[in-house]
């Protein structure tokens, strides 16, 4: 396991105007993040971390989750070659969400559907509820 | 409570290139938001939604979330002014994150430290651990 360097979490106060980092990871371990391109500002995808994969993140500069479905440490791009290069993080308040700006490697990808970003669908109002309209010109490859 | 229109979960392939809305709520119920500035494309913060806040956001046109501290539905801006229009709204490839762009009413703040975004800080590498930096001028009001 990775040695993390994280703070203690302290109190609200410290926590919204303080300089430690000391990131809130839920009842699973795990804290959302948000992923952006650096080069458009889009939001390529959501997808959580645990503690080791923030720290490696951090220590590496290259985007580490976690994958909930497969239960598993991801190193984003070892299979597909979209390694997402860590530009810079944030964290929010409360230090319960992270955001990253990346530079995609590989055909630049993020989703595993094929598409750039994972939001490239818009919910709109139809007669018998929402529905989802494909409007982002982003097709798979 | 509030009468949902949301489709049920169907398969990977219908949930990932089909029209229908399918939203999936975790274990606590809730799905996370990602909130973004119609104005500037900046994130304005990560928030929770129940199945009622995110079916009254889409019947108001107001983002309703749910608050998980303290446990409530939570009409941004009731109290503060700061309601948040929503212009679009997205949802990703497995349709467990939401994603809407605001145009943010009040004072334009989303932040409840009197900021407009709530990632006012950067996650920095330093001697002994990462550490956080206000860099972005967004100062509190």
């Amino acid at each position: 396991m990775t040695k993390t360097t994280f703070s203690p979490r302290g109190h609200k106060h410290d926590l919204e105007e303080g300089a430690a980092f000391a990131p809130a990871f839920d009842a699973s371990g795990l804290i959302v993040c948000v992923t952006i391109e650096e080069r458009t500002g889009d939001i390529l995808m959501v997808a959580y971390m645990n503690e080791e994969s923030l720290q490696l993140t951090l220590d590496t500069g290259i985007a580490h989750y976690w994958s909930r479905s497969r239960k598993a440490l991801w190193r984003k791009g070892d299979t597909s070659g979209q390694t997402q290069h860590v530009v810079d993080m944030r964290t929010d308040c409360d230090q319960d969400a992270i955001l990253i700006r990346v530079r995609v490697g590989g055909d630049g990808q993020a989703c595993h559907t094929g598409r750039r970003s994972c939001f490239y669908r818009s919910v709109v109002a139809q007669d018998g509820g929402p529905a989802l309209i494909f409007d982002d010109g982003d097709h798979p490859h």
